[in-house]
This record gives C-alpha cells, structure tokens and sequence, in this order.
C-alpha cells in the first residue's frame, strides 16, 4: 500500500465543522455518504484537477458532481462570466442576458420553444410538476422507483421531515418496463399531469440503463393519450451527452424538461425548456427566486453551451471516457477483478462485479486516492472536456495500481 | 411631465423575450407584476444605483429586493468572492470557507449555534419546515395569512398547479392576533410541528407591521409548550434590520432561522440557523443541491457579514431610512397627499392614503422613474449602506418633482 495521504488540515476542519453543522456536513457532498477514506474539503480546481484541503492533487472524475462539464476554470465561460459580473449580476431585473440564454437553448435543444430560469436542478424540476399540473388540470404524477429528481419533500430519497401528503398523488413504476408504466397510467385514470423520467437510469448504487426507444416512445404515447405532460428530468445528464438534449437522439421530444449542473460549467443555475403547448401552463403559475435572474450565471451559460454546441468538447468527452471504460476493464482484469461499468461513458457507473456491500468498491476507490485519482463507488461518475489522454491513461494506471494494493491486501469477492 | 424615458433597447428586448419566455419574463422581476412604466431590463449597477437597458440611471431603493445591503459591488466583498472563484467555487466538495462561515454565523446570531447553506430562500423555508417535523414527529405548521414564505408548492401565493394535499397540514391564523394564534394551535392538536413566521409582517400591498414582543414571546410559549420548533422566516429582513437575527431586539430566540437575500450582498446563497435543541432534526434529514457548496458565494458571506457585524453600515442604512420617511412625507404633504409609511425605515413600505386601487402609487411611482428614482408602489422597499445624505435628498427631490407631476396631472385621491 502507498503511505496514506496526509489529511491534519481535513480532519481539523472536519472537527470544527463538527461543532457548527450539522453530521459535520450535509448533503450528498458529506464524505460519510460516499465511503471511508474521502477529503471532505478541498481547496483548488483547475481542468480535470482537483486538490484537497491538505494539497494532495487528484484527476478527478466527478466533475463537481456534474457542473464541469469543460473543465474547471475554463478560460472563455470565466471570462464571460467575470465580464457580467463587473456590470451587474443581481439587479432590479434581468440583463439581456436572459434573452440571448432563452434564444440560444430554444434554437440549440430540439424540443424548447421557451425557457425559464432558476437555481437547484430541484427548483426545475419542480417547476415542471407544477407546470404539468397547471397546463392539464389533472393531478398524477408517474416517476420511475428510486429514481432521484430532487431533494424536496415531494421527491426525496428520504422520507424523514415529509408527510404521506406531500407524495399523494405520485405514481411508482419500474424503469423501462412498459407493462408497469400502462399500470401506473391505468392507476391515474383521467387524472394523469405528468410522467416525469430521469435522461436514462442512473439511480445510486446499482448498473444504470439507457433507455430504449421504445420505452420513450411508450411514455410520449401514454402522455398523448392522456393529454399529460412528459417531462425530461435531464438535471444530471444534459449537456454532456447531448447538447440538444438527452433524448434527442431518440427522437421523443419531451413537452418540459429540467436542465442544471453542467449548463454554466460550474456557475449556479438551472433551465426549465418547453414546448409550446406548455406555455401557457407556465404562464399561470407562480414561481421565482431572489438570484434566478443573476446574469453572471447566465452569461457563463451562454459560453458554455455555445462552445458545447459549436466545438468536439463532447465528441471529446466520449472519446476519452472510451478510453477510460477501455482501461479500466483492463486494470481489473489483470488483477483479477470483473467489473460492471454500465451508463454512457461519460456518466460512468463502475461496480466491481460481486460486490454486493461495496467492500471492494469502497477498498478500490480509497487505494486509487492515494494514487491520486478521484472516483466515486456508488455513484455515477463524469468526465469532462478537459480530460486528455495522457490524464486518463495516467488515471487507468492509478486505478490499477490500487487493484494491486487491494489485491495484495486480499480485499476480494467472496 | 417630464419627457419619458428612451426605452427602444427594453422593447426590443421584451419582444424578442416574449417569444421563448413565458409571459415574457417570469416571477417577481416581471414588470407586469410591479405597475406600468418599469423597465424590464438592466444593464449596470453600482452602489445606490442601477441603470436599466437604455442607459436611464436611477437612484436605487428596491437594492435588488433585498440582495444589495452594503452597496452594489462592494469592494471588499467583491474582492472576497472572486479571489474565492479563481481557486475554487463548485467542486467536489465544500472548501474551509463554509466552516468559517458557519462559525461566523453561529457567534454573531443570538439563537443559532449549527447552520448549513443553501441557494434560494424557499430551499431554507422548505427545510426548516422539514427539520422542524423531523425533529418533533408531528405534521402541522402554523403560518400566517397573506405571509410570504417562497414559491413552492407548499407556500406558493399561487394555487395553480398547487393541489390541496400540498398545503394539508396548513393551519392558518391572522398575524399579531394573540387570539386568532391560539385558535390556531388549538386546532393542531397534539400535532403541531413548527409555527412559522416572518421576521415582521411585509405582506405585499398592505401595510407593514412589527411584531411585538408579546406576540413573539405567545409563539414562543406556544412552541414550548407543543414541542414545536418556532421557525423565523428572515430571508427578506435578515442581515439588514440586525446582525444578530431580526428578534435579537426582542429576545425571542427562534428554534430554526431562514436567510438569503442580503447575506452575501447579492452573491446567491441561502442559510438555515438552529438551535442545538434542533440540530438532530436537521442531522436525520436529507437536503441538498447541486451548487450548495460553492464557495464564492461562502466568501462573499463572510466579507458581508464581517462588515455588517463591525461597521456602523446597518446603523447608517437605518439613518439614511429616516432621512428618507421624513423627506417623502415633507413632499406629500407639500403637494396635498398623505403617505402611510411603515415598517422598519430600511424596509419602506410606501402607500398613499386613499388610493385603494393603486392608481395614485402607479403613477407616483412612474412619474418617480422618469426623475431618475426607482421606487416601487406596493412592495417594501430596501435601502443599503451605499445610500448617503446626498443620495437621499436628492431622491426625495426626484420624489417631490413626481407628486407635482401627478398632481399636475390631475391624479389625485377620489
């Protein structure tokens, strides 16, 4: 094994945090949600890089969790953004930088004729529900179990602090079943708002499922049938698979989808985009923020989807996280190991096959920080457009050399 | 009159809004739901000062809606905040800075001794009610009618796309009525989990009005006596009435605390303050989102609330508030109208007497913006630390010249 990293600054903030936040932190960003061995606190990013608050540097294939989507401090969106925030940022209303947003995600996704602008990805796709809602008059709501569109108490993984009311008329399906979703759409009967689906399966701790285009097309019939809205949970996923959205390349337009995370590259904010038969349910309702008409975040989004748009960055993107599905499959093997690695490539979801209590997967991503890279054992991953192929061979050596650590340390299926 | 504004660039750019945004502009900052005559887009602000689209400069008192509390682009904040950005602002976790800012906030607020962070007021409102029915078991929250608390489900002025079961353990009382608050927890039964209020009342449209301490102390008395956790909804007031939460005057201690708005002058975050008597409600909670950890926002807070904490900056803001009250009423008076002015004189609420539908605050407030001052006729207003003497006699002339336009213009009380 590699001498462990030095970690005095981390657990001397993660003792003061102790005392002044909750569990120390909240959130999915809590290192007690992730597994042993992870910084809590870091201190710098740039490109795929990223570095703890003890200095130790890791390549890093979270991404923030998705909002770097062209790597950390990306010279042009910073310089758009740095350059709105000199004029303004929060005023008394919108810059026309929310024109030229709206304009530039209406011509650029293939399903928006409007857009609105907010915050959390939780706020659009909340906004979406409360939109369906608006726009047919009818109550239901169909998700897929254990599919995460937010943390809110209509939507959140936990139940504790929520009210049986708060999800009285959601509807559970299994993902990509279509027998189970006619089940659920006979269950709402004439009283079916929405179906709302996440891009493609990505659920925690568990291989993730592209859909078929069947399956989208059997939520787009359902929802014509039923005169109900299908919304596009594309938080997590859109902008890096696709820039015209997620579901694009399958040809199903959704009525509203829900876009955040990698939209500025790492700026606050999130879109709702619609089509047009929507826009009236959007005009009626109520929805609003103190910052979700602050234009830096805005005009980062502005570079960021145009050079989305207009350069290889997620060709790119793909192309290393090939590589990297490619590498990794070899490390694993060499030592022994089969993985599971599951979802798009640059969203990848890597599980060590036989590892039901993630003692592996735990062991393996702790052994691959001290060699400097940063993965995560039960969530999906993501790349981003400043991965190069020197980054991910060096990373695909650094993951080998943890399975030789946790090899040698007889950390193996059962 | 005077000659209206140039407004060709705000047109254009509202026309070509309203084809991919609905209504043209959504929320709070769509000039349609403030009166005629507003600009809908900005295009600078700096200090007490904003300009809109077309280059017209105003004298500032809406300061954002409550985001601008030491000035817009204040130096030291700003320099906080970007210094923060070039290192790291959304990554793969916190940096120290939400330890500091957490430490901070606990040992300059009166009632709080744990926080966590958030970017929109409505996420802080949602959790502390959240937290407040995970820390008692119970489900009803006391709130009262006409308050504010977000744009959510839950809370929404709106009811469409809203269902019943969202609001079902609701409960309703009439603000400062000791016995409408009583009838109130009476109907919660053994079932309250949380009495919710604002930091005074600040209803739109009507005037304002502080609590007393015999209110406050009746809420809290109730909560002891439930178990329920007394929420303070400080998102609008906080960090601008008082550094220490706006009852530290009246030494009424709330369990849990919302704040957004002016905590980093106008960097988006939000915060939740509580009691350690509340912390293992938060802890069994889950609640998060995508850019809650950034750290930009984090330094910016700090900056803020070092400033608001050892500067005379809330003290001076209050003073320039009086000069303000007095000046306005000095020129209603002079051209025959009456003004009810209430609330904290940081927080002005301006109506006009007999002037039930508005018309005479509408065109007051117009006739104000063609004079180079940005009012607002039935919101509450904001004042900052960057208003100064000259500012606001210069405004109040601005104002004076407005009420000898409408009076001139035959607008006057029916």
């Amino acid at each position: 094994m590699t001498a462990p990293l030095g970690n005095s600054r981390d657990l001397a903030l993660q003792e003061r945090a102790r005392h002044v936040i909750p569990n120390g932190m909240w959130g999915h960003m809590a290192t007690r949600s992730i597994a042993p061995g992870y910084p809590q606190f870091f201190s710098r990013a740039s490109g795929c890089r990223v570095w703890d608050a003890d200095g130790n540097e890791y390549i890093d294939f979270m991404c923030a969790w998705g909002p770097n989507v062209l790597g950390y401090h990306h010279t042009a969106v910073e310089a758009a953004a740095l350059s709105q925030l000199q004029v303004v940022d929060s005023g008394n209303g919108p810059t026309e930088m929310v024109v030229e947003l709206a304009e530039l995600l209406t011509s650029t996704l293939d399903h928006a004729d409007w857009c609105l602008f907010e915050k959390n990805g939780t706020d659009a796709t909340t906004a979406c529900v409360t939109i369906a809602r608006s726009a047919t008059g009818k109550r239901k709501v169909i998700m897929a179990k254990g599919a995460y569109h937010g943390a809110v108490p209509w939507c959140s993984p936990s139940v504790i602090g929520v009210t049986a009311e708060d999800r009285a008329h959601l509807i559970s399906f299994d993902w990509g079943d279509l027998v189970s979703l006619e089940a659920a759409v006979a269950q709402a009967g004439d009283d079916l708002a929405a179906i709302i689906l996440t891009a493609f399966r990505h659920d925690v701790g568990r291989d993730q499922e592209l859909p078929t285009a069947e399956f989208l097309r059997a939520a787009r019939a359902h929802c014509d049938r039923a005169g109900a809205m299908l919304i596009c949970d594309d938080v997590r996923a859109g902008f890096r698979l696709d820039v015209r959205g997620s579901w694009a390349r399958y040809g199903v337009k959704p009525d509203l989808a829900a876009y955040s995370k990698a939209i500025a590259n790492g700026w606050p904010l999130a879109a709702i985009a619609g089509a047009n038969h929507a826009r009236a349910g959007a005009e009626k309702i109520f929805t609003t923020g103190s910052f979700w008409y602050g234009a830096a975040a805005m005009a980062a989004a502005v570079a960021t989807v145009r050079i989305l748009r207009d350069t290889d960055a997620l060709a790119h993107t793909e192309a290393m996280g090939k590589r990297f599905r490619q590498g990794l499959d070899q490390a694993a093997t060499h030592h022994g190991y089969r993985l599971r690695q599951t979802g798009p490539v640059q969203m990848p979801m890597v599980l060590v096959d036989g590892d039901q209590d993630l003692r592996i997967g735990n062991a393996l991503c702790a052994a691959a920080l001290r060699h400097g890279i940063f993965l995560h054992p039960k969530h999906n991953m993501f790349l981003c457009a400043a991965h190069t192929a020197a980054d991910i061979d060096r990373a695909v050596e650094g993951v080998d050399r943890a399975f030789a650590d946790i090899a040698a340390a007889g950390v193996v299926p059962a």
